[in-house]
């Protein structure tokens, strides 16, 4: 967690997502696209959240309702249509601005790293001595061909900005990159942006732009540099999509070793954005985490562990291939072996449900012993219904439970029983056929059986 | 997929696979040994099928049978016995070449990722203007030392082929190395190979030698150079099989994200040759593919899944956790959950099976619910019965379904039921016995066996 | 397996491994951490342990008790309280070496794999014409910068060891350095280190100042190198722990492979430290292997499997997703296929268990079929009990047997029964209440609940 410390100056955030994203080739908008089961787009405003903005707004084009229905009322929308530059984005948002005085940080959906602390950077410079008309975040990749490059002072200050098509070879030779990333004061911003003008090859409004009309009129502009590039890659496609997911992952598992987790084989070990570990977790190779997932300390996650949206107290071991899903709580010491599903179902302390089953919508007792194949039958087809069973109580193995229903403390249901109705503590509950013997039958069918096989043949 | 342009004369290919693979340490014949899902072998026939040949004719030795059954009547089979070097396996194909007149392609069945465009060029040069006697296939690997180099002119004319032994450090300098493949027309290779000797070390017949031959008569011979050296690695070795497969890999994967799939971990997905994928498909973490496997747009395949010759319509989600085997075909909005297998199935559209079943050869209609744990009993010891069940059609968990057996649309069949009647439209059907209840019975036993453990412990 | 060749002189190890190990933030210790399913001081101890020494003592501090649970009396144990550095740990195992004459090699609990043929030539070099006082065992990383270095003459006479810090630019030029590891006789042990000092920063006694102790007395101490860094690289945190299991499976990967083994994808196939390999036995992707297993020639295992304590005779196949526990027994030829759990059972020869079933306590004859969904209720929720299955039997889907019983040869089980008295050969066992048909009711139960559900809207 980043220190809220207080803003210099009340702030606006902006957040360019107009772009078609046509590399991606989906039909979900491109800044929508989950890494670590979290869409990018909500990566960045989360990180931005952090500084307590004032107003947040996303620039939006193709696929405004995919944003609208992803992230709701917690941002204001503006439209760019149609779509004439990086300038004439950040102009669409004037609207949404209207009546705000303070800092205003210029940032792109499909750039969803950039950290907080290099947000709050690119704002406190601007409110330097030198009091910069445009702060650009700068930063300096292993391969920087393709980039605008920004030829700076040392003190930080912009000599020019200039495209890598214009560039000489001298200027190709400096290596500070332009990311596209600003921070502007409201009162400058939209002057600025006026005096851009689209005479270039695309015709387009460029962002960039405003650093060289406010140099030209002898403000000073400067750049601040990010000593991690990654943290200014953009997202194009499914390639760069997945390389970002791999970065993400790469950070995180080594994070959850330092903190104290043993991953046997961190490459295989997915997380989600926020799954939170204790110490002396063990997690054994190809587990993949949902979102929404705790787990205190001393746990045991065994090979091929699918979790999503569940907690586990200390103590608890699962797998492997162990299934949680929303809603489960493994309480202190709980066990949950192989094939087996849980949903939305308290598993009480020391309570056991070691192969085979599905236990969805239920509340476990401590110290109760679930039997390999046993199913809590949650659904009629129409609406669900809710298991309830005892301390200490033992299910037969192949058992369903129809729910609603109870069973009692310490109760025993028989192997193989699909019980309908509430079984009381102590009580033992076997729902059963007569064992109907059928002697010599069996070899009477295999002769049968071997003939016809054999007449088939023929 | 290549364009069949028409070839410039009657082709016929020649592979050798007379090799031993003692350093595979198999059983199995080394070209037989299968890369994403194909024996190596059929990658490089398939790739070779696609210029039309007229012929196909494969030397063999040691694992004739083998490759006989895998190719069937596909090809011509040549034996050489024994092995005298790769001049001598060409030369064993003259019989099955006997009247055909054309170019003659040889390659190599442990070199199987030759690309047809790259099989064509060598075909063309050997009808360029110069009329080459012999075309080589070069290669410029990273690190070339153990290779035989190809001195070669600028147009690609050969000065000299020679064995890195034999080579001076000026020689060895060169960077270009002979692949082995070469195309030859009829009419002049088994002429040339009858003036090849075996004054060598090994007292082997060497192909190349046919180069240094013609050479010598004032024959021109041309080299054409693949720019992608692991389009002619050799595979000798389980390790190097490995490689082949990881590379293979990694090209499928890069292509399918590429085309629209979002493939979130793509180190762990496994593809086989011929899998087929629609746009914005999404493959969670450690998923594999056997061969036979289309899947249409917007489908979703959740980690841990295991595919083969499944059929996915668009919209469609499976797993984690799902096994679909071959004859899967899982119609539009259908829904696969975990610990569910597949096979020779149809889950209609919307259909769905979410928890701990086992479908196999069964009609399932739209709309149907099969709950947890349901198991199609489809073998009897001896032969397969189908189980068709009717649209909307409800079958409670735990239940065993005995094939033949068709339940029909809106039908309920109650948990735990084994059904071995055909169920009615709109019918209920249970199968239970009666619910036993014994008061205070699991409170004794419980009793009785604590009394018992302690005397144990004694 | 390397040569158990008769040693010099009598053999002590003393392994330090007294350190705190704060770094892994564990409570357990940490030369107990796994790697390949073992804790890393026993990798230590096996490699020790094939030069036959006479004493074992390991110094220990912190966890102490951790430590003897886990070696047990395998080995002394002398107890290093306070922790004065590595001259004083030495020191500390002086007791348990009370009355010993011979050669002593001192070792690290952290650094677990050293080869027994570098503890063998360290022993060695100590019995050499120029009889040193101490061997040092030196290493060349790629990195050396923050290591000691070892300043010797070109046949391995130490002129001096300096530690980072205090060496001069010259010094740090020589790339190699002190891994810790020595070799001393008894006779000299003690008394150099009877002269050490802690003059130093942190006050402490440094094992490698006996060097520097005996070359001023004009002791000849000689350094020899091992070839492989990552013999002597030290586990310090829970990220060079991951480092070092990545290393040995990739070793062991490489090793199976070379050995006739596929590995389709072999970074995907994790090993234990013990896994036993036949030929051509071919391993999907994503398989795990916990301690234990030993698997004969021509074996399939299939994607996503989990094998602990199991063994699988030839020409068996498992998987996708089968678990074998220790205890499984895979008679040739036999098939355990997805989602089946087998627990100390032996499947006979040619049985089947394909399908979500649990196999525990049992043994399976020759032939058997195990429908899909069996169950074995091995436990009574006190005690285990056995079942026994006969030599083809045939066990109907969804079938629960309550052990203990027994199911004689050729005999079948309908499917869906739950079985709890023996059943004798060639009989049918059929256990299921009566086909309780009620038409229409489900059509009536439809119309009921759209009506709830509706009226639930409103």
């Amino acid at each position: 967690m980043v220190e809220d410390s207080s803003p210099l100056a009340p702030l606006a955030v902006v957040v360019l997502a107009a772009g078609k994203g046509t590399r991606m080739k989906s039909n979900l908008h491109k800044v929508l696209h989950p890494i670590a089961g979290r869409p990018m787009l909500e990566h960045l405003m989360a990180s931005a959240a952090e500084l307590s903005p004032q107003r947040q707004v996303v620039v939006a084009g193709h696929g405004l309702e995919q944003l609208e229905k992803a992230l709701g009322d917690k941002v204001t929308f503006a439209v760019q249509e149609p779509q004439l530059g990086t300038g004439h984005a950040v102009q669409q948002a004037q609207g949404a601005l209207d009546g705000f005085d303070g800092d205003i940080l210029i940032l792109y959906g499909d750039v969803p790293f950039v950290r907080t602390e290099t947000m709050r950077a690119m704002i406190e410079r601007l409110h330097a001595k030198d009091s910069p008309a445009v702060v650009v975040l700068g930063f300096e990749p292993e391969d920087p061909l393709q980039y605008g490059r920004v030829l700076a002072h040392d003190d930080g200050r912009i000599a020019m900005m200039v495209e890598y098509k214009d560039a000489t070879e001298d200027q190709r030779a400096c290596r500070l990159c332009n990311s596209g990333l600003m921070a502007v004061k409201s009162a400058d911003l939209f002057d600025l942006l006026s005096r851009v003008g689209n005479d270039n090859a695309q015709g387009e409004y460029y962002l960039v732009d405003i650093v060289n009309v406010a140099t030209l009129e002898g403000r000073t502009c400067a750049v601040i540099t990010t000593d991690d590039p990654d943290e200014v890659g953009g997202i194009n496609s499914r390639g760069e999509l997945a390389e970002a997911e791999a970065r993400w992952q790469a950070r995180r598992r080594k994070a959850a070793m330092a903190d104290g987790v043993t991953l046997t084989a961190p490459e295989t070990v997915f997380f989600a954005w926020d799954t939170q570990l204790g110490r002396d977790v063990t997690i054994e190779p190809n587990v993949v985490f949902g979102p929404g997932v705790t787990i205190a300390d001393d746990v045991t996650v065994r090979a091929f562990s699918h979790l999503e949206g569940a907690t586990l107290e200390s103590g608890v071991e699962i797998g492997p291939y162990a299934r949680l899903r929303p809603g489960a709580v493994l309480k202190a010491g709980s066990k949950v072996g192989n094939f087996v599903e849980i949903k939305k179902a308290v598993l009480g302390e020391g309570a056991k449900a070691n192969h085979l089953s599905y236990l969805g919508d239920a509340e476990i007792g401590a110290g109760a012993n679930i039997g390999a194949g046993t199913i809590t039958c949650n659904y009629d087809g129409y609406f669900k219904h809710k298991t309830v069973i005892g301390e200490r109580a033992f299910i037969g193995s192949n058992s369903a439970l129809v729910a609603p229903i109870q069973i009692g403390a310490d109760a025993i249901v028989a192997a193989g029983s699909a019980v309908t109705r509430n079984v009381a503590p102590g009580e033992l509950r076997l729902v059963r056929g007569e064992q109907l013997i059928k002697p010599g039958w069996a070899d009477r069918f295999h002769d049968a059986m071997k003939k016809k096989k054999a007449e088939q043949k023929k």
